[in-house]
């Protein structure tokens, strides 16, 4: 079979780049355990009808097909998923006599759309969510920790410094209707533009679609400038003139959110920062009160890098409705173009800290014993894979990146090589332990010289 | 929408049995590491000529359709990969050139064949493999390292006695050959049918397909019946007086690999042994060397619940070829029985080891800053979800499996309280930590008990 060509859209990590990637998910998931999310794994296949949106089916969609399926029966109407959303309110619907709500779940996992391959956006892509989701009812207050728990998650990483966009459904729908533009559904619809279209056209959009006047249409402008890193938001709304109730509980939520963040934003030195951001809008999705968009510095090309918000129907059997809120990250949008530029590297592809150096093959049984010395104590280790000259085993660990080789000498004692400074000393196979640094692979990240 | 059906095929775990899987596979990977394997993750398609079995594409294959597909370009002629050896060699031709030779790696990730579901086969699978894989060549000493890196880390697992069977191509095929059996390869065919047919029906096939003579038939059955703990087999298999060069190969290969597991089978007290057991053919696969089959104490209508060995041609472009040994581990195949059966089970659904109660709605914030100071020092802590009255926040955490519930006094005082002993103590957020027992989520094995 000839050499395969790599599959557009598919982006896969040599062993390097695939350790940057597990140290980036074990570290977030330490945080969400550390918060009592549970981690679950759904299958990766849900049949069509729960994967349309609104009744539609996305062409977007991969469905499966048994081939030369002499049957119709169990494999028909399967697509696979696009998302964790999705997965995850089937699971609750599912599974909800036998979980415990409020329920607090991450999940790591790829999934799969059938867009156009470019930069952040690929066919097959791995996410990483948090949600809380409770039955018949969710106390805000969870609106606020699961911001904060993604905030402290994303602050252990060492990304280029990423910014969390806050704002409120309700805040807006409020501000809206207090105001009295007719249509507020098109009015959120127009200002969603405002990424992609001027202020002007945008206004335009307003009068016409939404049918508010000149000056409405202005003033819902002046309401999307809005952009601070505080509750400061609260008294420059205000000072707008427009009342509403639905606009003060969605300020009082907003600026809830926005404080409930600033000790995990003080703790991570401006790592991960936190504002409200009035035009951000989550276009016309389920969304009901908190919505959030997260952005990476210098990577505002790949649009958001992570988004969630707060659903008060992320799934219902038409008895029951279950209220969530929760943010994903993108894991293979942020990596994969992070990964190509060297911005974030692996520090060894192998997991090995030690070779064991050979002398000869007759040697291996007692190379072998000191290897297994080592990996009692947690030391990862291998050994060599031919009793080549000493001088090429090194190079054998060099191209490795195992920072030591361990010799056994004629005399039964042992020494060990570091081979990047080429310090060489005797060492005990049951004392001697490398520098935590060296221990296991780390991610080895460029993004703060670079600033 | 209505409450979703089981699909049946795709099992999916509760959160606390998900925690039993997340330990497995945390401990295999550990061991697999200390070893010096690489993690890999390959994406979940292939091109279905890649898929295919000997020019032969598998009628239980999955091939992936985009829903209203405009073009027939980068979607068509993809499948889900049925296992993780197929995609391994692919992603090795691919990135041949960035990898170093011999190349260790492990992969877990799920897989799909669309099989009539039953206990132990599903249509969506979990599995974990390890292999390695050299340029050229590879030294025969990775049979042996592969087979007992695979018997240390299931060592590790507290699930029912596996036991390793062993053989190896090249004694069956050289015994026969030896022996003048004519068709060498039907006899291993027919030899492959004793779990299913008499021996006395297997004796008919070796005489009627593979041209025995009814004494060369009874040979190969007195061949196929030892099965031993140890070595002896060598002398046993002399014994029966066929004199081949090939065979002679396989004896003292199939005699290194049992040896090489002595020290980790003697490690971990009978929770796996290693036999040479000479029936085991491995089908008409690519094995070349070393065959294995891991059956499980119990289970063994589950058939083998992992299996590999040695391909002389993992993967090849037409110039290079790449040599493999590997031992694949049935990860669902084992759990989803183990666990619907109570053998194994998670100590609890939540990472929490401690709930933080809420007098009221106010001490909201300073319950948060308590759980702060525990989880910064590794304690996972969530905070009630609303402040009920403390007997039903202590229900709460029971109903989760916390086992400690926190009290913070009028006085600003704390109390911690182990709600199984209903002990109570003052205690120091900055200073308490509970046992080690208790801090995570842990694998609760009846096992033992049982035997």
């Amino acid at each position: 079979m000839s050499k395969p060509t790599p599959l557009s859209g598919y982006p896969e990590f040599l062993p390097a780049e695939r350790a940057v990637e597990r140290e980036v998910i074990a570290r977030l998931a330490r945080t969400f355990e550390l918060h009592g999310y549970a981690n679950i794994e759904t299958r990766a296949v849900e049949p069509l009808e729960r994967l349309s949106k609104g009744g539609e089916i996305d062409k977007e969609l991969y469905v499966l097909r048994r081939l030369h399926a002499d049957d119709q029966g169990g494999d028909a109407g399967l697509g696979l998923h696009f998302d964790l959303t999705v997965p995850f309110a089937r699971y609750v619907l599912e599974h909800a006599g036998q979980l415990e709500f409020p329920f607090r779940r991450y999940q790591v996992q790829p999934a799969w759309r059938g867009e156009r391959p470019q930069e952040g956006r690929y066919r097959q892509f791995t996410q990483m969510d948090i949600d809380v989701v409770g039955k018949d009812e969710l106390p805000f207050h969870f609106d606020v920790e699961v911001v904060r728990v993604m905030v402290e998650a994303l602050g252990t990483l060492s990304l280029p410094p990423l910014s969390f966009q806050l704002n409120n459904r309700k805040l807006i729908q409020g501000f809206y209707r207090g105001l009295g533009v007719p249509d507020v559904t098109a009015a959120i619809r127009a200002i969603d533009k405002l990424d992609k279209q001027s202020p002007e056209s945008v206004a335009e959009l307003l009068v016409s679609n939404a049918g508010a006047t000149p000056e409405q249409a202005q003033t819902c402008l002046t309401l999307a400038e809005i952009r601070v890193s505080d509750t400061s938001f609260v008294e420059r709304v205000r000072s707008l003139g427009v009342q509403d109730d639905l606009l003060e509980t969605g300020l009082a939520e907003l600026a809830a959110v926005v404080e409930g963040c600033a000790t995990a934003v003080s703790g991570n030195q401006g790592q991960v920062t936190v504002e409200a951001n009035l035009r951000i809008a989550r276009g016309l999705d389920y969304y009901t009160g908190t919505v959030v968009e997260i952005f990476m510095a210098g990577y505002e090309r790949l649009k958001s890098v992570g988004a969630g918000g707060r659903y008060d129907a992320l799934a219902s059997d038409g008895r029951t409705t279950y209220p969530g809120v929760g943010v994903s990250f993108g894991v293979s949008r942020t990596l994969v173009p992070l990964i190509a530029e060297g911005v974030l590297r692996g520090s060894r592809p192998v997991p090995s800290a030690v070779l064991v150096a050979l002398a000869d093959e007759d040697s291996r049984a007692s190379a072998q014993e000191v290897a297994d010395r080592l990996r009692r104590r947690g030391i990862p280790t291998e050994v060599a894979a031919s009793p080549q000259k000493f001088g090429k085993q090194i190079r054998y660990a060099e191209r490795r990146g195992i920072p030591y080789v361990w010799f056994e000498q004629p005399d039964g004692g042992h020494e060990v090589k570091d081979i990047r400074s080429g310090d060489q000393g005797a060492a005990d196979p049951d004392a001697w332990t490398p520098p935590a640094e060296d221990l296991h692979q780390t991610i080895v990240s460029n993004t703060r010289e670079n600033q």
